[in-house]
């Protein structure tokens, strides 16, 4: 039984404005605030919260993989920046340059980081002597800063969280495994936790990261049919080894260098996660990462019984581990519904003085409305099948969306019309030169977004320049 | 049973030289290292894994009080930092400037922040509108910096991990309840899980946070008597609040300002578990925060049977919820020894050929190296009550080291030769009047360290000017 009464109204609909219905539904579900810190974001506890369970899935995913994790100083000396020529050149028009400390100039610069490689190499030289001291497998969970002149709140701003992993590694294989196993790891977190099919494949040299021989990606599809890069997983082969000289001494009397890899995700997850699944009231969250999963509302709660049976049922589900609310605000019924719907809660329980007679209590799921009438006898199953429910619905629904979303050019005409016309990936086949990824760019306004691993070519010739076909690409727009 | 002999000789003896003994632990148990940005630290995964335990017990007991986490930008532009006019003139010294963002010229500097209390009023202001909205009680993790002249790892640093409560209230009452309240979760921390007593009291004005109007305190002794502030909480009456315009309406409808608090503790925690509870074989780690809090160590491990041996007993206590670890490396077992009791790891499980032929092992206590011989079948619970009994044998020698370095002066003739001639507290009378304080410090080269809430007066005259005294306070040296 669906109930599709739109509940609430003040948020724009995301066909009539994608980009205001995402910034309204950040604002209104208390997801951040702004300051007079220009393009920086407050994150509020409801979404601070979110993170928290982000950190935690992932941080205890990294951990079982022999992950450790550190702290590494806020700010890198331009010299240190300076090492490695594709990195500085890569980041360095977009760093907050710090010059004073208390009343003095310093005697040189420092940006704050906008990643730690320089700092994590420079590191790795000093602590690594022998091959007995490899491999190395760290993380931190910080913040960063890059100066973007246009932000969105989660998706680029000024200042975000993330984690950076950095590993180094006694041989190339052993990086390129790891640099593998952690592009799974977000894959799998994606997949399974987020409800959000993701496409794994490799960045073109154009776009993979300053100073990486390889960058590895999962890329999502929001719901307006533009791309979102959703983690990545660089291979750094020995180029930074050579630069920061990270060199080893082998069981065989011979200095050799290192294997490098780093990968990170940060808070644009939760920009994500927004417009992967959000609807026109409001936010609607996988409960693997849902500050709240249940929220329970009475009805009638003036009435005898009713709020002694609402905090049963919160208690009950407190105790089972499900991460359950009650509201007994004087707020009206209506208006809490439309609060939690707001939120994305994924469940929300009513119960009333009839539904205690009967025992049961009514359950309803924020993605379809859907209601269904339970025993309070199996509380506890009902709402953990309603959750799981749930969420692979959520997959399913984003997996069809980016199915239907998903194109084939076999032709440059038909690669413009499909890019003009439509919102989604196009499948092209490319013969992997820079001219053909720059010309796609300037006449159809679509970036590579990945070359996928697992994919059959949907031709054997160029989309662009006719010549032989090195690789499928999946091409898209960007936000 | 006791085994006294000294196992590791390469630390610096704290007899001969603390601070040197200070810095050789930090550096040879793996805790930090240094890099080319002057006065920061790296902290490596050794030390960071004890500031994780430590911020999962913090963080559990602030959320159990209702403390939601956010996170504000690291920035503030300077003139949202010279709002309030004390706040500004104790922080502005030592703040470092960031003036350029990419290429370009900032409009306004901005500082990364000392602390947050500005940036947490001005969003107070914007998002509490009625009594209806209070309280706020928030916290954040995060890194901040404080250009310091000399540093000391994880005691004083450019840079320091720390954890930032901000709370606003309706009433005086409200503020002054949870100043209190916060005071007592650092406390309680303190004593039972790091095994540290603290004195509980009241800043001096002098000594009190820029902009508050009561800081209340939590001190610890350091091994070698001098001062250690562990952690403070700060009541703001409505200070910020006026300087910030942060007003709500109230239930007769009018407007009227809030009272805010806020409390923080810091990585300097680890300095003074290392100098609380080290000796000169390294680190000792109370259970509650250690990364490894039992150490399997097989002996004669190339022997049948020694290694399945060791690995039952890992499992078996790993399956307990102990953190558990088995080094079966290729190190004798006296380098073994050595090294983990550097590492300051609790307890140490030995076994052998003939433990195994006996159904027992060997459990050796980290503070005192008391051996016991314990049946195999009793593993678990022996185990957990040897961590309880360190943890209290900890405590019980830190108090009684403080009894024991604790004086009480009279005149000021009194204080002038214990200062030069013991370390440690002296308790002494003061009328409250700043100019003594001074002449302290200028004399006897004290500093107030608290007026403890809980406490006998020992006179009733000023040991510095014989008026009437209003307070006692513990004076000591601080680093």
């Amino acid at each position: 039984m669906a109930d599709n009464k739109k509940l609430v109204e003040q948020i724009t609909s995301m066909d009539e404005d994608f980009a205001k219905w995402y910034t309204d539904i950040v604002k209104k579900a208390d997801l951040i605030d702004y300051s007079s810190v220009k393009g920086c974001m407050i994150i509020r506890p409801y979404g601070y919260a979110i993170w928290e369970n982000i950190q935690h899935i992932l941080d205890t995913r990294f951990k079982e993989t022999g992950v450790e994790n550190v702290y590494m100083p806020m700010f890198i000396p331009e010299s240190l920046l300076n090492k490695e020529k594709d990195h500085v050149e890569g980041f360095a028009p977009e760093v907050a340059w710090v010059t004073h400390g208390g009343n003095e100039r310093l005697a040189e610069r420092m940006c704050v980081r906008p990643t730690s490689e320089t700092l994590f190499c420079e590191h790795f030289a000093n602590i690594v002597k022998s091959y007995r001291d490899l491999p190395k497998v760290y993380n931190q969970w910080c913040s960063v800063v890059r100066w973007e002149k246009t932000t969105r709140p989660f998706l680029r701003s000024r200042e975000f969280l993330w984690q950076e992993g950095h590993t180094v590694h006694r041989t190339a294989e052993e990086a390129e495994a790891r640099t593998v196993q952690m592009l799974n790891v977000y894959a799998d977190f994606f997949e399974k936790d987020l409800g959000m099919p993701v496409i794994k494949g490799q960045k073109t040299d154009k776009e993979k990261f300053a100073g990486a021989n390889a960058t590895y990606t999962v890329e999502a599809l929001r719901h307006d049919g533009k791309a979102l890069q959703g983690g990545t997983s660089h291979n750094f082969g020995d180029g930074f080894a050579r630069a920061f000289g990270i060199q080893y001494l082998d069981n065989d009397n011979t200095l050799k260098y290192c294997h490098e890899t780093s990968w990170g995700v940060s808070t644009r997850i939760i920009g994500g996660i927004i417009m992967t699944h959000g609807d026109d009231s409001g936010l609607v969250l996988p409960p693997a990462v849902a500050p709240i999963q249940v929220i329970v509302i009475p009805v009638q709660q003036h009435k005898a019984g009713v709020i002694e049976a609402a905090t049963k049922i919160h208690d009950t589900l407190a105790k089972a581990g499900i991460r359950v609310k009650m509201d007994i605000s004087d707020q009206s019924p209506g208006w809490k519904f439309s609060e939690y719907e707001m939120k994305g809660v994924p469940l929300r329980i009513e119960i009333g003085p009839r539904d205690i007679a009967d025992n049961k209590c009514v359950i309803v799921r924020r993605d379809n409305r859907e209601k269904s009438f339970v025993s309070l006898d199996n509380l506890v199953e009902e709402v953990k099948s309603g959750l799981e429910n749930l969420r692979v619905a959520l997959y399913e629904k984003a997996l069809k969306h980016r199915e239907e979303r998903t194109y084939v050019a076999n032709t440059l005409d038909e690669l413009k019309s499909i890019a003009e016309e439509k919102s989604g990936y196009i499948k092209a086949m490319w013969c992997g030169e820079l001219d053909c990824e720059m010309k796609l760019k300037e006449e159809a306004d679509v970036t590579s977004r990945c070359m996928p691993f697992d994919c059959e070519p949907v031709g054997d010739t160029c989309v662009c320049c006719g010549r032989a076909a090195k690789k499928l690409v999946y091409w898209g727009k960007a936000y």
